[in-house]
């Protein structure tokens, strides 16, 4: 296997399998009911180079809780590089710290470049417009956990991907760790001119999959398993595409109405996060807080099982966790949030 | 008891009893002499939106000495909520991935806000002018446990507040913890127009302490206890308040001359910090510096294991750690300063 | 023994012999064959006031080897110290928190300050144009170690120190250590302006050791053990040393053509790093990348068992490493970087 974690492309369907499985096998510790001790005395590197709380806290507690220690970079700019160090040269001394490297950077092929210096495992965290391939993975194995729980399946599933198609990484990435399992209905809904990449289109239907391009939510969606939603990345937009879109956005909004009236009690309605809750911003309605149907805050609970089995996966200790139990000793709740049912 | 620690209003008697007392069982471990591994695999969300380093690092290694994994906010911003996620979603993200949280926030009622979306133990660090608990707990430790060492008790005691009474958040907060405990003596000095709020007067002097307000240090306090000073927080100040200030500030100014002339050996002097040390500008002066009445840094050091009380409390491991000690083996200086007494 | 470490001057030839010693004993630790958790329960306060990624690292990551737990600070202001905190004050504050602590500020002098007022464990990580004692120590073990595996030790040898000699702080800290140690023959190479202090000169000399300055790299170099070169600092340039350099700073570049030229396949090449690898920059030349006689990687990992060697010595745990041992269980790749050789 490859040594680096730097996208979705280089995972074949038996990676993918065998993430979910390590990232199960870690719920005992990521719920808190179990701790382990296994990266004790190992040291991550967690080099945000952009700023990007959630997902650095995410890691962090994943490598923690393996029993390893963070060292965390989290300025815009990075002393050295702005004196002139070359990435490679990073790449080489961080690596005589660190054991595991998990870089951020506004640069889309800084964190390959990065790695390409380094024989310790380097995780792209989000390098811009590129790839973010831990979110995707903790996407699936989302879907995965969720359908398993009401006996459900991958093959034959219907999955909405809506919002903007067009810029959201998150959802390139998905559609094509989604496109490694049997054949699925895959339905897009985007406003005019934030359409998925026709060559992802093809590259997932050419393995089978049926997929279906709309225009509007006012559809029929009785069969659906996953309503996954994007923010609408209106800082991205051409003036042109802004008027065009700017009459329209309501009629994207997934809230629940929607899921009430077009969608099955049994539908899950997912979203990468952050979503902007601010009034008229037409983003993932909070009218759905609290709903067993929203499945938001599981899903980035899941960031911990995730990112455990990333790392315990390239730092081959998979194997050794089972081994190296030990209960939980203080209070955990026994629901995170007030409201999750 | 509440999950949660947001404001020293939610304590009553036995809650700070309790609290007192499991900070005396940390004192082995605050002091170095052992080492306990009880929250071993814990995580901590130290979210600090406001700087702070003081009680940053001090919630930190708090947490650290109890065995636990800190993940560490600084920015002034986070990044999420600069796109408009709201503090619930923030709080429900944030409870996923840590055990415990630690928030500052410049916004009166944003740490609550924060608390009510989640069922993970919150601690407010401080919420702008609101409340600042562990501080407060942390002072009342100090007094308490000073006087223990003297043969005093609380009952009875005569301490002075003086400085800044209007917006010191800690002198409103310590001053309900005292108003808990058996009838004292509580004198309040403060520059004109800085007066305590006297809604607060009236709330302590109900609970039959004896308040007495006077407009000046030059008085007799040879029967003093404590002379807890306050910063005069003159970026505060109103125009009309700068210049009434202005003639009088030196006279408010505890000083080596004012703990010998009207106090006695026994005398403590206590203040929340961070101190001005710049000349002229009267805050707590510098010429107590190794005097043994100064008790600021042990009431700074007081802030471990207070704050290890607090998390051990909310966390239920505080029956645990006795059985989990063992010694410190490295070098630890038998004064922490070069002035100590 | 001194409780602090501010200063390569407070050391003698002990002193050092015994830290080369000790970091040698931390190599099985430090290359991730061997888990030590002798520092378990203690804090680190790594305060830098000055940003420096790649030294508050490696000090971090030094300190989690040894098993302990390190609380950072980064911003370029502190909280308190902008409120007119003395450096004393947050000293003894810091103290309290804190087993060991290492402090980066831009001012000379600060550091030593902060360290008089407290008995906890400081560190010097480098104060302004001041000292960086670490640096110095690592590159010193460099050459001690480099040397060891090709059967030469430091009386007798010839070292080469080239590039800015009049501002580089590491070079004047190397050759004080050199000093220590039997004659050998220093050879001084600097751009004109840029010359090593003279009184340093003079210090070195009157040891006993054989001092040559010259003013071109275009000698014959055959029996040159190491070059050690730097960074020229053009941004403390005045304006008539940037007229007078303009033309000539390429001859002082070390590339590979020099060292094929002019050294031997035995002289290895130092640089405390960062290097500037922008073309043009006439930094070390990046032609020598993979080559063997490359130093800069395996002295920069020499950080982390010079740093644990530090920490282990400062608080007396140096003797309790060896029996706390275990084997690192996780994937450590043989070779850290793609081109080492």
């Amino acid at each position: 296997m490859n040594p680096h974690l730097l996208s979705v492309d280089s995972l074949d369907r038996d990676h993918v399998d065998h993430l979910l499985h390590v990232a199960g096998r870690m719920e005992p510790i990521a719920s808190r009911r179990q701790v382990t001790r296994v990266l004790e005395g190992a040291v991550l590197g967690n080099l945000f180079f952009e700023a990007s709380t959630r997902t650095r806290v995410s890691f962090n507690a994943a490598f923690c809780r393996l029993g390893g220690s963070v060292c965390d970079t989290t300025g815009f700019t990075f002393s050295s590089m702005a004196k002139g160090e070359s990435l490679y040269d990073t790449s080489r001394v961080m690596s005589g710290y660190c054991d595991a490297i998990v870089m951020r950077h506004p640069e889309q092929g800084s964190v390959a470049e990065f790695a390409s210096a380094t024989n310790v495992p380097v995780i792209n965290g989000g390098d811009g417009p590129g790839e973010h391939p831990s979110q995707a993975l903790l996407d699936l194995y989302t879907i995965d956990k969720e359908f398993a729980q009401r006996g459900k399946t991958l093959a034959g599933a219907h999955i909405l991907l809506t919002g903007d198609l067009l810029h959201g990484r998150t959802v390139h990435s998905l559609i094509k760790l989604l496109s490694l399992y049997p054949p699925m209905r895959i339905t897009l809904v985007s406003p005019p001119g934030l359409d998925m990449p026709s060559a992802l289109v093809e590259l997932v239907a050419s393995r089978g999959h049926r997929i279906e391009l709309r225009d509007s939510l006012a559809c029929d969606f009785s069969d659906l398993d996953v309503v996954y939603t994007t923010r609408i990345q209106k800082e991205r937009f051409t003036s042109e595409m802004s008027e065009s879109f700017a009459g329209v956005s309501h009629e994207f909004v997934v809230n629940k109405r929607f899921m009430d009236a077009r969608c099955t009690p049994d539908t899950i309605v997912m979203h990468p996060l952050p979503r902007d809750s601010r009034p008229g911003v037409n983003d993932l309605d909070v009218d759905l807080n609290g709903d067993p149907r929203l499945a938001i805050f599981r899903q980035t609970d899941n960031g911990i099982p995730m990112r455990m089995a990333i790392f315990a996966t390239l730092l081959q200790v998979e194997e050794l966790i089972e081994k190296d139990l030990r209960p939980v000793r203080w209070f955990v709740p026994k629901r995170l949030g007030t409201l999750d049912e």
